[in-house]
């Protein structure tokens, strides 16, 4: 188990704490009357505390803990057991032990008094679901199912229900659900109705032991507050609840009819609204964070929906990009529009009054870190060395001195699927335009402008649909490369601000938990107070825009010819790989 | 200049010469009665000798010497100005150090009296031209034009000429031209005319200065006789040598009117057939060689093509393969067909008496060499290296252990343009199907299988057009990669057999010595005493080529979406990287 602390403290400390040596402070000593709450933000490979004041969002301590088992994707921890290809699961242990371990040690960074913290906020990856007992216990903590695959947690990035996902569109198509316009037309694996459906065809007798059905984001604040709410954003965007109602027994039925009774008696829950509270902390919660018991403790939520307030973008038209392994991008309307191939429209889905929407890029930084893993030859890692650089700074150096498309290529950006416009995870990857003389930093350009051209793919789709963009925020840890995030604005045509946090979804849940504690009347007023933004710090350049249109335009037309039914390879190849692994066939070696 | 010696010799020698120790030889004594020929094989990066004994090919010594100037196709060694895209030049004074190194040394290392020589054979890479005065100088070699690109060598894989072989096309397709069918429809810009009409427009006064437009394959005869010989075979495939005329004065003087007498006073000459004599060695290159002066030296003639009889395979359907950096495809038939996207159809093309076909595909071990310097991580070079394999055979390998079609991938093998069946050096490389556990060797896997259905691609052309190919025979460097191999028989669905020498085209240019010195009748007798081949060394698993048969339908989609109009984006792409590099626009990035 391993901890970092990240002291971002401007306070002038006890002697026990650490001190910011290079940091001049008018506030030499510590803040005996303000208030403070903790924001924790579960990712997908770790967990990580801050703690914030409340009076202005200053961050003040934070520590991380990585997820002791990570993401099982290859093999069950427990036994070994190879997984099937698409899976990715989790161990819902290692989400309290963030609370046992990033909580204590972010609030000794911090160098506050714990009995100062009101409130405690948290958000999640979704959708990622726990199967639990009717107490909330998950079933791969009962002895029996811990060698089951299905007893653990479903991972947002498990892609393995997508035959359950295409069964769902196809039904509710042909039944004209009114639900499925809300989604942009497609249901995606990921979520709940699509895993439950996975998880009742493949193993039943799970299926009927499991009581609920629960979002991470509720689950761990169930652990928190002893109590079970299912908050808003996860219900709407990943829960299919539209309009108060989930899709009907009838529907469900005729996708399976052990399956009729899902929504009713796995997943309808109390739903609490985003900035309330679920509930008070708990005293077992408290001995495990170090907090004071009986703390405001906010409803669950999303990463990406809480760091709209975080980056003061809760506005009509400011999209904001959530950059890291992938990319969610969230954005308020006043408006109901039905946008092609987003992820979901949720009334009060971000912040209460207005219409959230989402979308999303499945596969952004993780595309970037699979080209380094798999695709950069040793000479650049010396010389990356030699420079004192990271792999991917150099790397986007020696891409930066091209002129826009001296490259000649062009990719496709689905190696983990697409998520919007297409909503198909069954895509793939592709490079186009090699040529002998095609260098590694080319290629790895190539890959960060096919995640830029996947954006304004969506952009393009809310400025058709009647809810323009207006302003790209980001978020996340690609915000630091800004070579990327020019290319972005050129190829947006769009300027880009950014985040003056380095927190982000732990700011905006600590924005949640200030709100929950009733320190600010709502989302919008606590985020305006607490969060950071860095305005236009991109601008479009005029010729760039002009050559990257020119690729995008090649990018659309491999976007439609391979991602709307012209030619379904990369469909088929998927299919083959199962086929082949399933029985493989091993090229015979005559000598 | 680095001369390597391969002492190949079955010899017990003079103590002065080198001693194969591991060889239990039965022929204990040079044998100072029997009668040798050497062949000089001049491919794209060296050339190398080897002595042969005329009664049964054995190889008795050679060796080789990479040319010292290389291929120049970034910058122009004289003046290190650099070229642009698509140039690849070469030095001419570097074929004859070949002459003056390689030759001695293989001499030297094969232990026999240079007195028993009784003649010399070459081959050379085509299309490479020289322009050259009257007496056969070339014009680089003339003070006030060595800092002229035009003046030098254009080497076959020179394709900077794609636009004025497009506009050849065009006007030939407007005319129906009788010729253009003889070349698949389509001439490259890799061949004579499309150079030379390239040399006119961008420097007329080389080309004015120019006294002939001279095949490298008989510039080197030229040096070896004094004489000047055009091949039949050079003449046909890429000089446009059909029925015994060139393209019409009307026709050239359509394309521009400075052209109308390229053909007849640039290119025109004296015929020679294959298997003659062009002349006999002159004294000066007695000199260079250590060879007798006065012995025959036969007509200049192709790498590809002499490898035919070197693997005793030059019966109609018997498909012979040179795969290097390139792969080329020669067969023979009785009859004339008009196959699409060959290379070309020339009668006594390979040999005397038979139609001689070509296709090829130009990029092959290039594109894995490509791939292994541009593509592959440290930790496998590492594990290469600790297990004493090259990091091809390793990656192999590793390749060859998952079942076919398990890595979803499906790649074209464009990297250097299509040669056959599409013939447009303005095609590009792909790689589909890539997704966040894509590993490297599954990525070299695809390019391995991309070149099996290239061939595959070529293979259903010809038996599509009543030239059918019933035996594939593998000559050249690839040969040794088992798995590859087998890939080929399984995708090919076709028995490969594999010649027995590891020189084969220096074999065939040796063959073709032997027959010039009349030791032989022909080149078909020559080669069933002197040629060297292991029959079906590979043949196709049933079950292998199955799966393989669903992975060559995605190729043949995209090879005809790609390549035959649908979506010209390789095209858009390497105009749009012309014109990026000529008028560069810089990303702006601000901090």
């Amino acid at each position: 188990m391993f901890v970092t602390y990240q002291n971002t403290s401007h306070f002038f400390c006890f002697a026990s704490c650490p001190r910011d040596k290079g940091f001049t402070t008018l506030n030499a000593r510590p803040d005996l009357t303000a208030e403070y709450v903790v924001g924790i933000d579960f990712g997908t490979l770790s967990g990580r505390a801050v703690v914030v004041r409340v009076s202005d969002g200053a961050e003040l301590g934070s520590a991380t803990l990585d997820y002791p088992h990570g993401v099982m994707d290859t093999t069950l921890a427990a036994t070994g057991a190879a997984l099937p290809p698409e899976w990715a699961l989790q161990v819902p242990q290692d989400y309290v032990d963030v609370l046992k371990s990033a909580v204590p040690a972010a609030l000794a960074a911090a160098c506050i008094d714990p009995a100062q913290v009101i409130g405690v906020g948290t958000d999640f990856t979704a959708c990622t679901m726990v199967p639990t007992l009717a107490d909330g216990t998950p079933l791969n903590e009962l002895p029996e199912y811990a060698d089951r695959p299905h007893a653990y947690v479903k991972l947002w990035r498990h892609h393995a229900a997508q035959p359950h996902a295409d069964r769902i569109n196809d039904l509710a198509f042909e039944r004209d659900e009114t639900w499925l316009p809300r989604y942009g037309g497609l249901i995606s694996s990921e979520w709940e109705f699509a895993k439950g459906l996975q998880l009742l065809e493949e193993d039943p007798e799970l299926y009927n032991r499991m009581e609920h059905w629960v979002e991470a984001a509720d689950w761990i604040v169930w652990q928190l507050t002893g109590r079970y709410v299912r908050n808003a954003c996860t219900a709407g965007y990943k829960g299919i609840f539209q309009n108060g109602a989930y899709p009907t027994e009838d529907f469900l039925g005729a996708l399976n009819p052990a399956f009729a009774q899902f929504a009713n008696d796995k997943v309808a829950h109390e739903i609490g609204q985003l900035g309330d509270a679920a509930g008070t902390l708990s005293a077992e919660a408290a001995l495990w964070t170090g907090l004071p018991e009986g703390i405001a403790v906010a409803v669950g939520n999303v990463d990406a929906h809480v760091t709209a307030p975080a980056a003061q973008a809760v506005e009509p038209g400011q999209m904001v990009a959530i950059m890291g392994t992938s990319t969610c991008q969230v954005m308020n309307s006043d408006q109901l529009a039905e946008v092609p191939g987003m992820c979901g429209v949720v009334d009060g889905g971000i912040v209460s009054g207005l219409y959230g929407y989402e979308a999303g890029q499945s596969g952004v930084g993780d595309i970037f870190a699979w080209f380094i893993n798999t695709q950069v030859p040793p000479r650049y890692f010396e010389a990356a060395e030699h420079a004192g650089q990271s792999i991917h700074q150099y790397l986007t150096d020696l891409a930066a001195r091209a002129p826009v498309g001296a490259h000649g290529l062009i990719a496709l950006d689905w190696h983990s699927g697409n998520r919007s416009v297409l909503v198909d995870h069954e895509l793939s990857g592709l490079v186009l335009g090699t040529t002998l003389t095609t260098r590694t930093e080319e290629i790895y350009r190539a890959l960060l402008e096919a995640t830029a051209f996947g954006a304004r793919s969506i952009v393009e789709s809310f400025n058709a649909s009647g809810v323009p963009v207006t302003e790209f925020i980001v978020a996340g840890g690609l915000l630091k490369n800004a070579f990327l995030m020019q290319t972005y604005s050129d190829i947006l045509r769009l300027p880009i601000s950014t985040i003056a946090s380095e927190q982000g979804p732990a700011l905006g849940a600590a924005i949640h938990a200030a709100v929950a504690a009733n320190a600010y009347a709502d989302v919008r007023a606590a985020g305006q107070a607490m969060g950071k933004l860095n305005k236009n710090v991109y601008t479009p350049n005029e010729r760039s825009a002009g050559v990257y249109d020119r690729l995008f335009a090649e990018y659309e037309l491999l976007h439609d010819y391979f991602g709307r039914g012209a030619n379904e390879v990369m469909h088929r190849l998927k299919a083959l790989k199962r086929e082949a692994i399933a029985a493989p066939i091993t090229g015979k070696e005559t000598a």
